[in-house]
Protein backbone atom coordinates (compact mmCIF):
# COMPACT_ATOMS: atom_id res chain seq x y z
CA UNK A 1 0.00 0.00 0.00
CA UNK A 2 1.38 3.51 -0.58
CA UNK A 3 1.59 6.37 1.90
CA UNK A 4 -0.81 9.66 0.48
CA UNK A 5 -0.28 12.37 2.25
CA UNK A 6 -3.87 13.79 1.99
CA UNK A 7 -3.26 16.93 4.59
CA UNK A 8 -4.28 19.42 2.43
CA UNK A 9 -7.92 18.71 2.47
CA UNK A 10 -8.60 21.82 3.90
CA UNK A 11 -6.33 23.79 2.16
CA UNK A 12 -8.21 22.65 -0.35
CA UNK A 13 -11.62 23.55 0.62
CA UNK A 14 -10.99 27.11 0.73
CA UNK A 15 -8.86 27.23 -2.62
CA UNK A 16 -11.95 25.89 -4.12
CA UNK A 17 -13.78 28.62 -2.42
CA UNK A 18 -16.47 25.18 -0.78
CA UNK A 19 -18.37 26.48 1.47
CA UNK A 20 -19.90 23.87 3.56
CA UNK A 21 -23.56 23.61 4.95
CA UNK A 22 -24.56 22.72 8.56
CA UNK A 23 -23.91 19.22 8.89
CA UNK A 24 -27.05 16.89 8.69
CA UNK A 25 -28.58 15.88 11.63
CA UNK A 26 -30.86 12.83 12.33
CA UNK A 27 -34.10 11.99 10.93
CA UNK A 28 -34.69 9.01 13.52
CA UNK A 29 -33.20 6.88 16.05
CA UNK A 30 -29.47 6.77 14.12
CA UNK A 31 -26.51 8.98 14.57
CA UNK A 32 -25.05 10.46 11.27
CA UNK A 33 -21.43 8.88 11.96
CA UNK A 34 -19.82 5.58 13.90
CA UNK A 35 -16.17 5.27 13.93
CA UNK A 36 -14.88 1.53 14.36
CA UNK A 37 -11.07 1.17 14.25
CA UNK A 38 -9.62 3.72 11.75
CA UNK A 39 -13.32 3.60 9.89
CA UNK A 40 -15.83 6.21 9.92
CA UNK A 41 -19.05 4.97 8.30
CA UNK A 42 -21.23 8.16 7.53
CA UNK A 43 -25.01 7.53 7.31
CA UNK A 44 -26.59 8.22 4.27
CA UNK A 45 -26.62 12.11 3.02
CA UNK A 46 -29.55 13.38 1.12
CA UNK A 47 -30.47 16.62 -1.27
CA UNK A 48 -31.79 18.52 1.74
CA UNK A 49 -30.85 21.99 3.42
CA UNK A 50 -31.97 20.82 7.50
CA UNK A 51 -34.36 18.98 7.26
CA UNK A 52 -36.02 19.90 3.77
CA UNK A 53 -35.38 18.64 0.78
CA UNK A 54 -33.61 21.13 -1.58
CA UNK A 55 -35.20 19.43 -5.08
CA UNK A 56 -37.57 16.07 -5.07
CA UNK A 57 -37.91 13.57 -8.33
CA UNK A 58 -36.93 10.63 -10.14
CA UNK A 59 -34.61 10.34 -13.17
CA UNK A 60 -35.96 9.79 -16.31
CA UNK A 61 -39.18 10.62 -14.77
CA UNK A 62 -39.17 14.88 -13.66
CA UNK A 63 -35.63 15.12 -13.94
CA UNK A 64 -32.70 15.47 -16.37
CA UNK A 65 -28.95 14.19 -15.82
CA UNK A 66 -28.10 17.61 -15.14
CA UNK A 67 -30.48 17.86 -12.00
CA UNK A 68 -29.47 14.77 -10.61
CA UNK A 69 -25.64 15.67 -10.80
CA UNK A 70 -26.90 19.11 -8.86
CA UNK A 71 -28.62 16.85 -6.33
CA UNK A 72 -25.52 14.38 -6.22
CA UNK A 73 -23.48 17.58 -5.36
CA UNK A 74 -26.09 19.16 -2.74
CA UNK A 75 -25.73 15.37 -0.64
CA UNK A 76 -21.94 15.07 -1.15
CA UNK A 77 -21.32 18.33 0.73
CA UNK A 78 -23.60 17.21 3.34
CA UNK A 79 -21.48 13.93 3.59
CA UNK A 80 -18.70 16.13 4.22
CA UNK A 81 -19.82 18.47 6.49
CA UNK A 82 -20.63 15.25 8.25
CA UNK A 83 -16.96 13.85 8.01
CA UNK A 84 -15.69 17.23 9.28
CA UNK A 85 -17.92 17.15 12.23
CA UNK A 86 -17.38 14.35 13.60
CA UNK A 87 -13.17 14.74 12.38
CA UNK A 88 -12.55 17.85 13.55
CA UNK A 89 -10.56 18.32 10.11
CA UNK A 90 -10.62 16.63 7.04
CA UNK A 91 -6.88 16.73 6.75
CA UNK A 92 -7.56 13.58 9.05
CA UNK A 93 -9.16 11.34 5.69
CA UNK A 94 -6.60 9.79 4.98
CA UNK A 95 -8.74 7.97 2.38
CA UNK A 96 -12.11 7.73 1.00
CA UNK A 97 -12.70 3.84 0.59
CA UNK A 98 -16.13 3.47 -0.69
CA UNK A 99 -18.71 5.64 -2.40
CA UNK A 100 -22.41 4.22 -2.27
CA UNK A 101 -24.73 6.35 -4.83
CA UNK A 102 -28.69 5.64 -5.13
CA UNK A 103 -30.22 7.48 -7.42
CA UNK A 104 -34.57 7.40 -7.60
CA UNK A 105 -34.54 6.42 -10.98
CA UNK A 106 -36.93 4.72 -13.31
CA UNK A 107 -36.54 1.31 -14.84
CA UNK A 108 -35.56 2.67 -18.03
CA UNK A 109 -32.68 5.48 -16.93
CA UNK A 110 -29.14 3.86 -17.70
CA UNK A 111 -27.17 7.29 -17.12
CA UNK A 112 -26.40 6.56 -13.91
CA UNK A 113 -22.65 7.01 -14.05
CA UNK A 114 -23.09 10.53 -15.01
CA UNK A 115 -25.51 11.34 -12.14
CA UNK A 116 -22.90 9.70 -9.76
CA UNK A 117 -19.65 11.71 -11.30
CA UNK A 118 -21.58 14.89 -9.99
CA UNK A 119 -20.81 13.58 -6.26
CA UNK A 120 -17.23 11.60 -6.74
CA UNK A 121 -15.85 14.69 -9.23
CA UNK A 122 -16.39 16.54 -5.63
CA UNK A 123 -14.78 14.30 -3.61
CA UNK A 124 -11.63 13.76 -6.34
CA UNK A 125 -11.85 17.54 -6.45
CA UNK A 126 -11.41 17.92 -2.09
CA UNK A 127 -9.02 14.83 -1.35
CA UNK A 128 -6.99 14.22 -4.42
CA UNK A 129 -6.80 12.04 -7.54
CA UNK A 130 -4.79 9.66 -5.29
CA UNK A 131 -7.40 8.87 -2.87
CA UNK A 132 -10.27 8.11 -5.38
CA UNK A 133 -12.74 5.60 -3.82
CA UNK A 134 -14.37 2.88 -5.05
CA UNK A 135 -17.86 2.91 -5.92
CA UNK A 136 -21.15 1.38 -6.15
CA UNK A 137 -23.99 3.09 -8.25
CA UNK A 138 -27.60 1.84 -8.58
CA UNK A 139 -31.11 3.19 -9.28
CA UNK A 140 -33.73 2.86 -6.74
CA UNK A 141 -37.39 3.01 -6.65
CA UNK A 142 -37.71 6.32 -4.18
CA UNK A 143 -35.52 7.91 -1.65
CA UNK A 144 -36.29 9.41 1.78
CA UNK A 145 -37.97 12.90 1.64
CA UNK A 146 -38.75 12.39 -1.99
CA UNK A 147 -34.65 13.18 -2.80
CA UNK A 148 -33.12 12.01 -6.37
CA UNK A 149 -30.21 10.94 -4.81
CA UNK A 150 -28.37 9.50 -1.60
CA UNK A 151 -24.72 9.17 -0.57
CA UNK A 152 -23.11 6.92 1.67
CA UNK A 153 -19.35 6.88 2.37
CA UNK A 154 -16.66 5.04 3.98
CA UNK A 155 -13.72 6.66 5.26
CA UNK A 156 -10.13 5.71 6.53
CA UNK A 157 -8.75 8.52 9.09
CA UNK A 158 -6.17 8.98 11.00
CA UNK A 159 -7.26 7.91 14.91
CA UNK B 1 -13.41 6.98 21.10
CA UNK B 2 -15.41 6.79 23.84
CA UNK B 3 -15.51 3.27 25.88
CA UNK B 4 -19.17 2.21 26.12
CA UNK B 5 -20.04 -0.90 28.42
CA UNK B 6 -22.36 -2.79 26.64
CA UNK B 7 -22.56 -5.64 28.77
CA UNK B 8 -26.13 -5.11 28.91
CA UNK B 9 -28.08 -6.50 25.78
CA UNK B 10 -28.97 -9.46 27.47
CA UNK B 11 -30.31 -8.01 30.39
CA UNK B 12 -32.08 -5.33 28.18
CA UNK B 13 -33.40 -8.55 26.22
CA UNK B 14 -35.20 -10.05 29.31
CA UNK B 15 -36.46 -6.46 30.81
CA UNK B 16 -37.65 -6.09 27.40
CA UNK B 17 -39.45 -9.47 27.62
CA UNK B 18 -38.14 -9.85 23.62
CA UNK B 19 -38.40 -13.57 22.71
CA UNK B 20 -36.48 -13.81 19.70
CA UNK B 21 -37.27 -16.14 16.86
CA UNK B 22 -34.71 -18.92 15.97
CA UNK B 23 -32.00 -17.76 13.55
CA UNK B 24 -32.22 -17.75 9.36
CA UNK B 25 -31.09 -19.82 7.67
CA UNK B 26 -29.43 -19.49 4.13
CA UNK B 27 -31.77 -19.43 1.22
CA UNK B 28 -28.55 -20.34 -0.63
CA UNK B 29 -25.22 -20.52 -1.55
CA UNK B 30 -24.05 -17.81 1.38
CA UNK B 31 -23.55 -18.21 5.26
CA UNK B 32 -25.81 -16.04 7.25
CA UNK B 33 -22.31 -14.00 9.03
CA UNK B 34 -18.63 -13.27 8.57
CA UNK B 35 -16.56 -11.54 11.35
CA UNK B 36 -13.36 -10.27 9.82
CA UNK B 37 -11.10 -8.72 12.33
CA UNK B 38 -13.72 -7.28 15.13
CA UNK B 39 -16.37 -6.12 12.46
CA UNK B 40 -19.36 -9.04 12.51
CA UNK B 41 -21.21 -8.99 8.85
CA UNK B 42 -24.84 -9.97 8.68
CA UNK B 43 -26.60 -11.04 5.96
CA UNK B 44 -29.76 -9.41 4.75
CA UNK B 45 -32.67 -10.29 7.14
CA UNK B 46 -36.25 -9.92 5.98
CA UNK B 47 -39.51 -10.29 7.69
CA UNK B 48 -39.73 -14.06 7.63
CA UNK B 49 -40.12 -16.52 9.82
CA UNK B 50 -38.32 -20.31 9.00
CA UNK B 51 -38.38 -20.23 4.65
CA UNK B 52 -41.28 -18.13 4.67
CA UNK B 53 -42.29 -14.16 4.11
CA UNK B 54 -44.83 -13.24 7.50
CA UNK B 55 -45.97 -10.29 5.35
CA UNK B 56 -45.66 -9.10 1.94
CA UNK B 57 -46.31 -6.01 -0.29
CA UNK B 58 -45.04 -2.72 -1.22
CA UNK B 59 -45.27 0.94 0.86
CA UNK B 60 -47.67 3.10 -0.57
CA UNK B 61 -48.93 0.25 -2.71
CA UNK B 62 -50.30 -2.44 -0.78
CA UNK B 63 -49.01 -1.68 2.55
CA UNK B 64 -48.94 1.58 4.83
CA UNK B 65 -46.33 2.58 7.25
CA UNK B 66 -47.44 0.61 10.50
CA UNK B 67 -47.23 -2.65 8.41
CA UNK B 68 -43.72 -1.69 7.33
CA UNK B 69 -42.55 -0.68 10.78
CA UNK B 70 -43.67 -3.96 11.94
CA UNK B 71 -42.09 -5.63 8.93
CA UNK B 72 -38.77 -3.73 10.00
CA UNK B 73 -39.25 -4.99 13.41
CA UNK B 74 -39.83 -8.57 12.20
CA UNK B 75 -36.44 -8.45 10.72
CA UNK B 76 -34.28 -6.62 13.19
CA UNK B 77 -35.25 -9.60 15.80
CA UNK B 78 -34.09 -11.93 12.87
CA UNK B 79 -30.82 -10.10 13.03
CA UNK B 80 -30.33 -9.94 16.44
CA UNK B 81 -30.87 -13.76 16.61
CA UNK B 82 -28.08 -14.03 13.69
CA UNK B 83 -25.96 -12.07 16.13
CA UNK B 84 -26.53 -14.21 19.22
CA UNK B 85 -26.15 -17.16 17.19
CA UNK B 86 -23.04 -16.43 15.98
CA UNK B 87 -21.63 -14.69 18.91
CA UNK B 88 -22.99 -17.01 21.75
CA UNK B 89 -24.08 -13.82 23.69
CA UNK B 90 -25.08 -10.25 22.41
CA UNK B 91 -23.32 -8.80 25.11
CA UNK B 92 -20.03 -9.15 23.44
CA UNK B 93 -21.62 -6.19 20.91
CA UNK B 94 -19.55 -3.43 21.28
CA UNK B 95 -21.51 -1.07 18.73
CA UNK B 96 -23.88 -1.31 16.10
CA UNK B 97 -21.43 0.31 13.14
CA UNK B 98 -24.10 0.37 10.21
CA UNK B 99 -27.46 -0.11 10.09
CA UNK B 100 -28.62 -0.32 6.00
CA UNK B 101 -32.90 -0.44 5.71
CA UNK B 102 -33.92 -1.59 2.59
CA UNK B 103 -38.08 -0.68 1.56
CA UNK B 104 -40.11 -1.93 -0.87
CA UNK B 105 -41.63 1.15 -2.03
CA UNK B 106 -43.32 3.17 -4.96
CA UNK B 107 -41.30 6.14 -6.41
CA UNK B 108 -44.25 8.08 -4.76
CA UNK B 109 -43.36 6.49 -1.09
CA UNK B 110 -41.39 9.36 0.65
CA UNK B 111 -41.92 7.98 4.61
CA UNK B 112 -38.80 5.85 4.49
CA UNK B 113 -37.72 6.81 7.90
CA UNK B 114 -40.61 6.09 9.97
CA UNK B 115 -40.37 2.50 8.08
CA UNK B 116 -36.78 2.52 9.16
CA UNK B 117 -37.08 3.64 12.50
CA UNK B 118 -39.31 0.06 13.65
CA UNK B 119 -35.82 -1.11 13.25
CA UNK B 120 -33.89 1.58 14.97
CA UNK B 121 -35.67 1.61 18.08
CA UNK B 122 -35.73 -2.01 18.56
CA UNK B 123 -31.75 -1.72 18.15
CA UNK B 124 -32.10 1.35 20.44
CA UNK B 125 -33.82 -0.33 23.06
CA UNK B 126 -31.43 -3.08 23.23
CA UNK B 127 -28.17 -1.54 22.96
CA UNK B 128 -28.67 1.55 24.44
CA UNK B 129 -28.31 5.12 23.23
CA UNK B 130 -24.97 5.34 23.58
CA UNK B 131 -24.89 3.20 20.45
CA UNK B 132 -27.24 4.12 17.87
CA UNK B 133 -26.25 2.85 14.40
CA UNK B 134 -25.23 4.51 11.56
CA UNK B 135 -28.00 4.33 8.99
CA UNK B 136 -28.86 4.16 4.82
CA UNK B 137 -32.35 4.01 3.99
CA UNK B 138 -33.61 3.31 0.25
CA UNK B 139 -36.67 2.59 -1.76
CA UNK B 140 -36.31 -0.63 -3.50
CA UNK B 141 -38.50 -2.15 -6.56
CA UNK B 142 -38.61 -5.65 -4.56
CA UNK B 143 -37.28 -7.68 -2.11
CA UNK B 144 -36.65 -11.32 -1.76
CA UNK B 145 -39.39 -13.34 -1.04
CA UNK B 146 -42.25 -10.58 -1.42
CA UNK B 147 -41.08 -9.20 2.21
CA UNK B 148 -41.41 -5.51 2.30
CA UNK B 149 -38.38 -4.71 4.47
CA UNK B 150 -34.51 -6.08 4.25
CA UNK B 151 -31.80 -5.10 6.93
CA UNK B 152 -28.02 -5.47 6.77
CA UNK B 153 -26.27 -4.62 10.02
CA UNK B 154 -22.56 -4.69 10.89
CA UNK B 155 -21.94 -5.15 14.44
CA UNK B 156 -18.13 -4.47 15.91
CA UNK B 157 -17.60 -6.96 18.53
CA UNK B 158 -15.15 -8.24 21.07
CA UNK B 159 -13.38 -11.16 20.18
CA UNK C 1 -11.82 -17.87 14.58
CA UNK C 2 -11.17 -20.51 12.32
CA UNK C 3 -8.08 -20.47 10.12
CA UNK C 4 -8.75 -21.71 6.73
CA UNK C 5 -6.31 -22.79 4.16
CA UNK C 6 -7.28 -20.90 0.32
CA UNK C 7 -4.21 -21.22 -0.90
CA UNK C 8 -5.98 -22.79 -4.12
CA UNK C 9 -7.84 -20.71 -5.49
CA UNK C 10 -5.55 -20.08 -8.22
CA UNK C 11 -5.26 -23.87 -8.75
CA UNK C 12 -9.19 -24.30 -8.42
CA UNK C 13 -9.32 -21.58 -11.67
CA UNK C 14 -7.44 -23.51 -13.63
CA UNK C 15 -8.95 -26.82 -13.00
CA UNK C 16 -12.79 -25.33 -13.47
CA UNK C 17 -11.13 -23.73 -16.43
CA UNK C 18 -12.45 -20.66 -15.68
CA UNK C 19 -11.27 -17.77 -18.09
CA UNK C 20 -11.03 -14.47 -16.39
CA UNK C 21 -12.04 -11.33 -18.46
CA UNK C 22 -10.17 -8.27 -18.65
CA UNK C 23 -10.71 -6.60 -15.53
CA UNK C 24 -13.37 -3.68 -15.74
CA UNK C 25 -11.91 -0.04 -15.89
CA UNK C 26 -13.86 2.91 -14.60
CA UNK C 27 -16.71 4.44 -16.20
CA UNK C 28 -16.14 7.38 -14.05
CA UNK C 29 -14.20 9.37 -10.96
CA UNK C 30 -13.55 6.38 -9.14
CA UNK C 31 -11.00 3.39 -9.15
CA UNK C 32 -12.57 -0.56 -9.50
CA UNK C 33 -10.61 -1.36 -5.80
CA UNK C 34 -9.71 0.22 -2.56
CA UNK C 35 -7.41 -1.49 0.11
CA UNK C 36 -7.69 -0.80 3.74
CA UNK C 37 -6.15 -2.65 6.61
CA UNK C 38 -6.64 -6.40 5.09
CA UNK C 39 -10.32 -5.61 3.39
CA UNK C 40 -10.71 -4.94 -0.31
CA UNK C 41 -13.43 -3.35 -0.97
CA UNK C 42 -13.78 -3.79 -4.98
CA UNK C 43 -16.17 -1.29 -7.05
CA UNK C 44 -19.90 -2.40 -8.40
CA UNK C 45 -19.62 -4.61 -11.48
CA UNK C 46 -21.98 -5.42 -13.71
CA UNK C 47 -22.42 -7.43 -16.26
CA UNK C 48 -20.04 -5.82 -18.67
CA UNK C 49 -17.46 -6.48 -21.46
CA UNK C 50 -15.59 -3.90 -21.64
CA UNK C 51 -17.73 -0.85 -21.57
CA UNK C 52 -20.54 -2.47 -23.47
CA UNK C 53 -23.63 -4.36 -21.37
CA UNK C 54 -23.66 -7.91 -22.44
CA UNK C 55 -27.37 -8.25 -21.50
CA UNK C 56 -29.78 -5.53 -20.70
CA UNK C 57 -33.27 -5.44 -19.22
CA UNK C 58 -35.63 -6.12 -16.06
CA UNK C 59 -36.52 -9.56 -13.90
CA UNK C 60 -40.06 -10.38 -14.21
CA UNK C 61 -40.13 -8.01 -16.94
CA UNK C 62 -38.33 -8.45 -20.04
CA UNK C 63 -36.01 -11.12 -18.59
CA UNK C 64 -36.47 -14.84 -16.68
CA UNK C 65 -34.24 -16.26 -13.90
CA UNK C 66 -31.73 -18.14 -16.15
CA UNK C 67 -30.83 -14.96 -18.27
CA UNK C 68 -30.28 -12.79 -15.13
CA UNK C 69 -28.11 -15.87 -13.41
CA UNK C 70 -26.16 -16.11 -16.12
CA UNK C 71 -25.64 -11.53 -15.95
CA UNK C 72 -24.86 -12.89 -12.28
CA UNK C 73 -21.87 -14.96 -13.41
CA UNK C 74 -20.80 -12.19 -15.85
CA UNK C 75 -20.92 -9.77 -13.44
CA UNK C 76 -19.16 -12.27 -10.52
CA UNK C 77 -16.28 -12.93 -13.13
CA UNK C 78 -15.79 -9.58 -13.61
CA UNK C 79 -15.50 -9.14 -9.90
CA UNK C 80 -13.27 -12.18 -9.48
CA UNK C 81 -10.99 -10.05 -12.61
CA UNK C 82 -10.69 -7.17 -10.41
CA UNK C 83 -9.74 -8.90 -7.54
CA UNK C 84 -6.67 -10.82 -9.02
CA UNK C 85 -5.62 -7.35 -10.96
CA UNK C 86 -5.25 -5.96 -7.78
CA UNK C 87 -3.84 -8.80 -5.50
CA UNK C 88 -1.69 -10.07 -8.26
CA UNK C 89 -2.61 -13.62 -7.67
CA UNK C 90 -6.08 -14.91 -5.98
CA UNK C 91 -4.47 -17.57 -3.42
CA UNK C 92 -3.82 -14.13 -1.23
CA UNK C 93 -7.99 -14.22 -1.09
CA UNK C 94 -8.46 -15.40 2.70
CA UNK C 95 -12.67 -14.63 3.17
CA UNK C 96 -15.28 -13.36 1.00
CA UNK C 97 -16.61 -11.32 3.36
CA UNK C 98 -19.53 -9.77 1.63
CA UNK C 99 -21.46 -9.78 -1.56
CA UNK C 100 -24.08 -7.08 -2.31
CA UNK C 101 -26.28 -8.83 -5.50
CA UNK C 102 -28.14 -5.89 -6.39
CA UNK C 103 -30.87 -7.08 -9.10
CA UNK C 104 -33.25 -4.85 -11.74
CA UNK C 105 -36.76 -6.25 -11.19
CA UNK C 106 -40.39 -5.34 -11.18
CA UNK C 107 -42.42 -4.81 -8.07
CA UNK C 108 -43.72 -8.04 -8.43
CA UNK C 109 -40.56 -10.28 -8.59
CA UNK C 110 -39.87 -12.48 -5.92
CA UNK C 111 -37.20 -14.93 -7.04
CA UNK C 112 -34.11 -12.77 -6.25
CA UNK C 113 -32.23 -15.84 -4.17
CA UNK C 114 -32.17 -17.57 -7.67
CA UNK C 115 -30.07 -15.11 -9.72
CA UNK C 116 -28.20 -14.22 -6.18
CA UNK C 117 -26.72 -17.67 -6.95
CA UNK C 118 -25.88 -17.95 -10.14
CA UNK C 119 -22.63 -15.32 -8.58
CA UNK C 120 -22.71 -16.91 -5.23
CA UNK C 121 -22.26 -20.38 -6.35
CA UNK C 122 -19.50 -19.09 -8.63
CA UNK C 123 -17.86 -17.74 -5.64
CA UNK C 124 -18.16 -20.88 -3.85
CA UNK C 125 -16.84 -22.63 -6.32
CA UNK C 126 -13.22 -20.96 -7.06
CA UNK C 127 -13.27 -20.28 -3.22
CA UNK C 128 -14.51 -23.12 -1.00
CA UNK C 129 -17.01 -24.35 1.11
CA UNK C 130 -15.59 -22.36 3.83
CA UNK C 131 -15.32 -19.58 2.65
CA UNK C 132 -19.04 -18.64 1.85
CA UNK C 133 -19.92 -14.97 2.12
CA UNK C 134 -22.25 -12.97 3.72
CA UNK C 135 -24.79 -11.35 1.20
CA UNK C 136 -27.48 -9.01 1.05
CA UNK C 137 -30.05 -8.98 -2.08
CA UNK C 138 -32.24 -6.66 -3.40
CA UNK C 139 -34.27 -5.66 -6.29
CA UNK C 140 -34.15 -2.31 -7.99
CA UNK C 141 -35.46 -0.39 -9.86
CA UNK C 142 -32.29 -0.07 -13.00
CA UNK C 143 -28.81 -0.09 -13.18
CA UNK C 144 -25.94 1.49 -14.94
CA UNK C 145 -25.93 0.77 -18.69
CA UNK C 146 -29.46 -1.50 -17.88
CA UNK C 147 -27.32 -3.92 -16.35
CA UNK C 148 -29.95 -6.34 -15.38
CA UNK C 149 -26.94 -7.34 -12.02
CA UNK C 150 -24.68 -5.35 -9.99
CA UNK C 151 -22.53 -7.01 -7.56
CA UNK C 152 -20.32 -5.24 -4.69
CA UNK C 153 -17.74 -7.58 -2.52
CA UNK C 154 -15.65 -6.83 0.25
CA UNK C 155 -12.62 -9.50 0.52
CA UNK C 156 -10.75 -10.30 3.35
CA UNK C 157 -6.70 -10.38 2.27
CA UNK C 158 -3.50 -11.15 3.29
CA UNK C 159 -1.35 -8.17 3.54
Amino acid sequence: MTTIDLSVAEKRLNELDIHLPDPPTPFGAYVTAVQTGNLLFLSGTLATSGHSATITGVLGMDLDVAAGRKAAQTAALNAIALAKKHLGSLNRVSRVVRLGVYIAATPQFAEHVKVADGASELFRDLFGEQTLSSRLVIGVASLPLGSPVELEVILEVNR
